[in-house]
Parts: structure tokens; sequence; C-alpha cells
């Protein structure tokens, strides 16, 4: 029987999973969907996802494909699934790819976007997507220290423990501060690949030096120091958003 | 002892409450405000709202009142009730006010947002927070319909039963379609007072305008009829904000 290789973008709410990977004995993204996949195609399945996502963090584009011998046609699965799959997980998009195409080995880069909410009061509606800091942060100086972030460099000091040991040295294609029309301050980062945690505990420095605590100088030392104790706070996860995968 | 009279002016996500009005056996915004405020004076306390709103809906700002002994200072009390209130109710201020002001007799006007999110893809960040109507709408037909309701009218056939016997004839001070800059289409109107289900049964109307179901001409005569079984149906609670309340 012809194996068919089914590539589907998604955009989830991270807030009530434990994360993308699936577990045991908990409701996973992943989890969640290769169920529901099951559910229309009769068969077991396993969902290649371009990267895990934590506890709480979202994503507006996360890829992933798995092979089936279903001859479902992708824009019926699409629908299938965002009939079977809760609200707060939605397929935007399912096609056909190549058997040799891997959502997670074929990634060139990821972008991830952090939104924060810098005022004083909070924005209850959107409190579980966003990060709000209420102390007015200087968006100069946090520009000027992810402009630093570019390039090759040996991310050690922004990992988090319990990532093994994978090489530490990742390029990143994009560091940038926005305001978004939404009324947030976004970090934006894309890079070949990124370590445990390794977005959040960025931006929960960057957030030290817009606070004034850590100066660009600072920063720079943190960076080059390659150890994990000299960086600031990690950001909370409903602020991050998985936002891109380009192959 | 003397009484002040406290005005506050709230924010709330109406997902998880049974509306603005005390219940017995259900947990709704004015019960939950009022447990807290006992907590910080230690009197019983009635809280009283400028109208009530149904469940599911929202607050940018409902504003209230209430009278106490306690002299605990209006800024205090805004940063007690927020530290104790949970994250999906926020008071914005707090402010004394003259022993007459009452929120809800003294109210002018009150101004109500209907967020409807006209596109294909739904949000599912905001799923609770707006209506996503799949099907392309025209906002000319919609806004032709709108302005028609502007100025004093009898609007039986947008009240919904169970109302009572009230006077059904209301002013509407303003009554607009706009491009919300979050990317939703927001129907903005504003009344010295509103029948049940006013807002969204004009809405749901509307919809139906959009999608071409009712002309501009049907529209009027629905207004004119005074018959509740030729308006459309009702739009769903999760997209009506109140917004605005004029005194």
């Amino acid at each position: 029987m012809k194996a068919n290789n089914i590539r589907l973008a998604l955009a989830y709410d991270g807030s009530c999973y434990h994360g993308w990977q699936r577990q045991k004995n908990a409701i996973t993204i992943q989890g969640t969907i290769e169920e529901k996949i099951e559910m229309m195609t009769g068969d077991p399945v396993r969902l290649i996802g371009s990267g895990r996502t934590d506890a709480g963090v979202h994503a507006v584009k996360q890829v992933c494909n798995f092979m089936t011998h279903s001859t479902i046609a992708p824009e019926a699965i699409r629908e299938g699934l965002n009939a079977l799959l809760p609200e707060d997980i939605f397929v935007r998009e399912a096609d056909y790819v190549p058997l040799e195409f891997h959502a997670r080995y074929g990634a060139r880069s990821k972008t991830y976007v952090y939104k924060i909410l810098n005022r004083r009061e909070p924005d209850i509606f959107r409190r579980h997507f966003l990060w709000h800091v209420r102390v007015p942060l200087d968006p100069r100086e946090m520009s000027l220290c992810l402009a630093q972030l570019k390039g090759t460099h040996d991310f050690s000091c922004f990992r988090s423990s319990g990532s093994g040991n994978i090489d530490p040295v990742r390029r990143i294609l994009r560091s940038e501060l926005c305001d978004s029309a939404d009324g947030s301050m976004d970090v934006i980062l894309e890079a070949d690949g990124f370590l445990r945690h390794m977005v959040r505990n960025v931006v929960g420095t960057l957030v030290e030096v817009g606070m004034g605590k850590i100066g660009v100088d600072g920063f720079s030392e943190i960076l080059a120091s390659r150890d994990r104790r000299l960086a600031g706070m990690k950001a909370p996860a409903h602020g991050l958003y998985l936002a891109d995968v380009s192959y």
C-alpha cells in the first residue's frame, strides 16, 4: 500500500496543555492531534513536529507531518480534524508533501515571538497571551542588546538545564523588538535552532535590561560568559508563540 | 458614623460568570466583588451596577458604586480588590462620589461594542472574545441599517421575552460599524438604555443583513413591526462588551 506524507500547519492556544510532546498521563498537543487523526484514518499514527513547545506556550504556526496509508484528501483531513479537535487547536493548512519531508530534520529556521504588555493596567482579555510587565521598559536599551545576539554564538548562558549535552552554538538570523499593532512590545527571534527555554531566558534578561538592572555591556558579558547563573530571570511561558518554521 | 459612597470602574472577562447579578447558587460578577469588599471592610455591602450584563458578556468599563462606613481610601480599595479578585475582574478606577450618586439611576447613556471576526479562519486566541462569522458580510448594507436605528424608536422587535412590561422606547445616540485595529468588525451602540438582549438581537439581525438574507428595506420593516418574531437570530454573548457608561 502506498503511503502518503501529509504536512499540517497548526495554530494552538497552549494554555490548557502540558506542551507539545506526547506524555503518558497528561494532555498534550501532539497526543490530542494524533488521537483525532487515528479516529479519522483508523490507523496508529506518529505526528512529527518541527520541535516541542513547553506547557503554556502557544503557536501561530507550528508545522508537523505524518505518514498514512489513508487516502483521505488533505483538505478533508483539515476539515475533519477541525471538526474533531477542541477549539484551542486549529489546523490552518494540510497538504501532501514528498515522502522525504520531515518536519523536524528539514526545518531550516524557526521564528518565535514573545509578547510583552508594558503598561500599568493589565489586559484581562489577553492575560493568558502576553506577559504583563508594569515597570516602564526602555526599548532602546533592549534593542541594542537584541542586536548583539545576531549571528553565531554559544548560547549556554541562556540555556536551561535538562537539555542534555547538545551543542550550545546557534545562529540567530533575526532579533528585533517591534511595537505590535495590538499594543504589545514583541521580541522576535529567528534562529536555526533553539536551546531549552532559550527564548524565555533571553526575554527575561532583556526585561531586566529594559528595567535598568542590566546594562548593554553587562548583557555582552553575560553572553560571553556562557554561564547560565549570570543571565536574568526566565520569562513566563504564556507570552511565547512559535510563529513560523522555514524549510 | 459617616458613610462614604465609592464609585468603581471595572473591566471583566465574563466567560466564567453567570452574568453580573448576584444569584444564590451561581458565581456572578456582582457577588464576587461584594464578597471581596466585605473581606476588606468587614461589613455587608450592596454593589449597585449601571446595569446587568448577561452570562458570558464582558465589560471594558462597567461602573458601579457602594456605600460603606469604612475609611479605607479609594486607592487602597482599588489596590486591595485587585489583589483579592480573580484575574478575570480588574478594578480600573475607584473614587469618592457624592452620596446621591447612583450607578444605575444616574446613568445617562451606555455604550456597547459587539465584536465580529469576519474571515474564514478563526482566531483561537480570541475565541471567547468575538463572534466568528465565516460568511463574508457586506459592511455597506449593515451600516445603512445601523443608521436607521439612530434616534427614538420602539425597539420591541429587538427585545427578548422575559423583560417584563417596561417601556420599549429607547433613544439611540450612536450606531456605527467600525473596522477595529485588531481586525474585527465592531458594532457600536450608545443609547439611553437597552432592552433585554437588545444589542445581541440587533447584531444577529445585522449579520443576516450582511449575509444578504435581509435587505435594508426588510430591516426597516422589522423595526417598524415591533414584532420580535420578524427580527433575525440572537448573536452569541461572547462577542459583547459593555464599553462605557456616561453620567
